[in-house]
């Protein structure tokens, strides 16, 4: 195997990228030093370890790995109504991790720092006998009591959505080859969904003040709305023909009903689920039209605990299974 | 195996280490957020990984796992100058984890948390089938330019080091049953300062403004040295004999000549190597006396580069292995 050490992974590779943000001091020294906020706003930081065949698929291309790492940490930024800055990134790489994986791994990151705009400001490269992993630290900025919050909902308000649900979901088991579609173009759409999520930075910014509560979808629709709701201490009634389907989602559910709870369970989608006044429907729905983002009002918050999903009739949806509460 | 759910971990276990500090947000939301720093201070950021059967022993107490994992991070805050604020920690479990395992472990940061005055912001769970990965990422304060860099030293700075030297290796080595000692007092003296590393932390705070250079002696004393010299565009040259030992490892080292470069070359020992210019010797004193730690004066910064290392007589002293430049 070819491979770097330390040091020159460091200077070769990963200073270049460093030079986006003066606060890595070219990761020359142990850590990395940030002035102040701007305008007294505040920090908010969030952490997402990803590991090979966990997380991501142990074939999947190494930029596509990267950059799905990068945009994981992106979408907590979203979900807190937060404007990123920088990122650590501290690697554990395995012997199946050569200079040729890493090198389109750097690529993929480069790509996306540039897209977002952000810095790499440090972090840590070791190596382990066992799968690899990637811990992203991400950096943002707020304006003091602007952050979006998954407990400030209240009975009444609408629960929205964004994008459409399921379709990470879906991807993965086209990947794994648990599901088949005749379409290539579809499937390619859902593979590039689940490899490449579209964390909803703009959405967030747009939403600060404007939706009570929010939180990314990544654990699943039902899930992670039952997290609002119980920060929120209450609960939520989905209309569950309401959730937004993509037509290769809709092709494929349309099919089989084998995997018509994906959408409501799935994870991987890195959505906004959010909530927000019936007054602010106006503003929410303009939002949607500026960043040419589909926002879907799919229920509301209800007295009580819990997501209750309900027919287009009013009458209980059961899931297919429990489902929602998974084991790590 | 018995093991609580990524939930109930959170709720549990997290939530109440995190009551120290209030932008942990109860560990509820998707991020930490933290206020502006106090009186316009930096905030200064890093990370670092652990692997478990690589940077700590797999039948290692958990408790200690945590305390080193945490103090490794202390120690980059040392090297910077920086006063700690709080840590996210990101674990990868493993199978070989178990709930008992977890709960050894969490004490361990609990303590070590209440010991060092940080709160646990926040963090992530996942799992893993390979050797568990813990990764800290930290966060501290430092007042504007006065954080302590690699890069300030100039020709003629006298060159320190803090404590004794040595100790964690030679720890390691009798943990590994490499070396064996028969004064069991100072084998787990030895063990001890392997596991549980001492960050200098109120050193680094003291030496804001007083020390050009400094950084904290991971990779051993001649790599660590290295980099401050290649980062300040000089030299080094270190006088071997005044390489301050412990008694323990005074001990090992007269006996046998096999490990006699381990105080130069050897990682683990989480002291700070700093230089000073001579007129701040004086200071430089003071703190030792006023911290009750040792600061030696083991050579100066010179022109050229690389570190020199020279006997009492003046003439080189030559290591037995090229060993500084490790591969990971």
């Amino acid at each position: 195997m070819v491979r770097r050490d330390e040091f020159d992974l460091i200077s070769g590779v990963f200073a270049p990228l460093a030079r986006r943000h003066p606060a890595a001091l070219n990761l020359a020294d142990d850590a990395a030093v940030l002035p102040p906020p701007p305008d007294g706003q505040h920090t908010v930081v969030s952490v997402d370890t990803v590991v090979a065949g966990v997380h991501f698929l142990q074939a999947d291309p190494a930029d596509l790995v990267a950059r799905k790492a990068l945009r994981v940490n992106l979408s907590d930024m979203a979900a807190m109504g937060a404007e990123p800055v920088g990122v650590f990134l501290s690697m554990a790489l395995s012997p199946a991790e050569d200079d040729a994986w890493l090198d389109r791994f750097i690529a993929g990151l480069d790509a996306d720092l540039g897209t977002y705009g952000i810095g790499l400001l440090g972090g840590d490269t070791v190596s382990t006998p066992g799968p690899a992993c990637f811990t992203v630290t991400i950096l943002g900025h707020v304006p003091p009591d602007a952050y979006l919050s998954r407990g400030g909902g209240t009975v009444g308000d609408d629960v929205w959505v964004s994008g459409t649900l399921g379709d990470g979901a879906l991807g993965l088991k086209l990947l794994t080859g648990a599901l088949r579609m005749e379409e290539p173009d579809m499937a390619a759409f859902l593979a590039d969904r689940y490899r490449v999520p579209r964390p909803r930075v703009d959405l967030g910014l747009a939403l600060r003040r404007v939706a009570s509560a929010a939180l990314d979808i990544s654990d699943g629709l039902v899930a992670d709305l039952g997290h609002m709701c119980l920060a929120s201490g209450c609960g939520a009634r989905v209309d569950a023909a309401r959730v937004p389907l993509s037509d290769a989602a809709r092709r494929c559910l349309g099919d089989d009903p084998t995997w018509r709870d994906l959408p409501l369970t799935g994870g991987d989608d890195y959505e906004l689920v959010f909530a927000a006044p019936p007054g602010r429907a106006a503003s929410v729905q303009e939002i949607g039209v500026r960043l040419g983002l589909p926002l879907t009002r799919i229920g509301c918050l209800v007295a009580g605990q819990g997501v209750t999903l309900v027919s287009e009739d009013g009458t209980p949806r059961p899931l297919g299974t429990a489902g929602w509460r998974h084991h790590w």
